[in-house]
């Protein structure tokens, strides 16, 4: 539906919203469908105006177009950065003739998910990051990653969220602070482990005061893709979920707005 | 990763690009991964400003805002109507108090797909339904339509996307032709059977020379949520599979751009 149908329906559309309204109750009409799965859980922020970005980037707009009210129909016009809320890095992002989001095998959208939890030294140290020792402790405590698996950072940093400043983190200097994957992890899971992608809770992949960006170029350049932006990262196992990806689908994407779940199996 | 990352990083990042272009070739590092499905497939088209949008409605704009020759990385701003590509309706597109798609439960989001294939009508007959008939002789086939179900209307409309003007379909008189949901067949559904969402392979629901809008009308009036503009519905079969909808996750969205998978169990 698109902004012709209220030119093209005219007043023919108005009696309909009144019999919708009045003798079917919008709600939804059954409960959880997916007997494949026992448990869902949700990974994806709300993105809006307020999301907090990367310093520099805009923040995304979301403009109202028409109204039930005075157009038969409700909708929006969207204008946004593609790496706001909850999002993909494709390798185009930083590596030259690397593959677009659009273009990615959506069989590595499915994936084993492995959370690394480094939220209590997270909160003592905002530069906190993955390191090789996290990953070692995962695998102690969880068995080998598997192949194909994605792999998480847990920083706790989604509870910061609605708090802008203290998502971003600043300092004086204008360098922000916030965990990420260490050059040394993102190594080891390229070299050592065979995974799909990585994914953080924070605005990036890299910790906030990384200058030169070396989990990004690490994981992207192996063809990896990152989800940065995480929610919800301590509802699903430590192990045993599998993460799906509802990925961006559009022309040259260096990466976009995802739909990111962890599901657990029957 | 936003605007700033030049800026912070600087000409750090330059020789870690030349470092994983040459040393790590980009490409996908693993086979298929996800042993509880034996086959995927992506019902989603890929967005771009020359998709065929609904009579009246903007084109999708991707500007380029940073490249990695320049910028040290690469992005792109997007500006859309939430009608998009394949996209989800959500209640609240059409009906006053409707949920947003941010807020439906993501349960509904994993359905027992059904594939109701008109796509022989349809080639004679642009304004060709899906009648309570064809889902009679769906079920006479497949069985009954599963609780929860996700049903589909496969048109064979999708192999028109790349034709705008086929595609929209518009006579003299600027009224569309193309398939879509009757509204005896949507009032089936919603009355009758218990189903999460319908969706189709063309702009709407409704078949393109509808007035009263009635099968957006019955659907989103009943909560379920719509997808249109569904890619590759020929691929999955027409019973068994699973449909996985990554829908949009951003404030007050009446619908937005979503990623469509069907999956089959192993």
């Amino acid at each position: 539906m698109g902004a012709g149908a209220a030119a093209l329906a005219g007043s023919a559309v108005a009696p309909m919203f009144a019999r919708a309204q009045s003798a079917t109750p919008v709600a939804t009409p059954v409960p959880a469908v997916g007997p494949m799965f026992s448990a869902f859980h949700d990974l994806t922020h709300v993105a809006s105006p307020s999301f907090p970005m990367f310093p520099g980037a805009a923040q995304m707009q979301i403009d109202l177009l028409v109204t039930i009210e005075d157009d038969g129909f409700y909708k929006n016009t969207l204008t946004l950065d593609e790496h706001t809320g909850t999002h993909m890095d494709a390798p185009a992002h930083f590596i030259p003739d690397g593959t677009t989001a659009d273009l990615l095998p959506i069989e590595n959208f499915f994936a084993p998910l492995c959370v690394v939890d480094i939220s209590a030294r997270a909160t003592d140290d905002p530069d906190a990051t993955v390191t090789v020792d996290d990953l070692a402790e995962w695998e102690a405590a969880n068995g080998p990653i598997p192949d194909g698996a994605f792999l998480a950072m847990n920083s706790g940093w989604a509870d910061r969220v609605n708090d802008a400043e203290s998502f971003i983190n600043l300092d004086a200097d204008g360098v922000q602070h916030y965990p990420g994957f260490s050059g040394e992890a993102a190594a080891f899971l390229v070299d050592e482990r065979v995974v799909v992608g990585i994914g953080s809770d924070t605005l990036s992949l890299d910790p906030g005061n990384s200058t030169d960006f070396i989990a990004h170029v690490t994981a992207l350049g192996a063809g990896l893709y990152g989800i940065e932006g995480l929610a919800n990262l301590s509802s699903p196992p430590a192990a045993g979920a599998m993460v799906i990806i509802g990925g961006p689908k559009h022309e040259n994407a260096s990466g976009g707005p995802s739909r990111v779940y962890a599901v657990e199996p029957q």
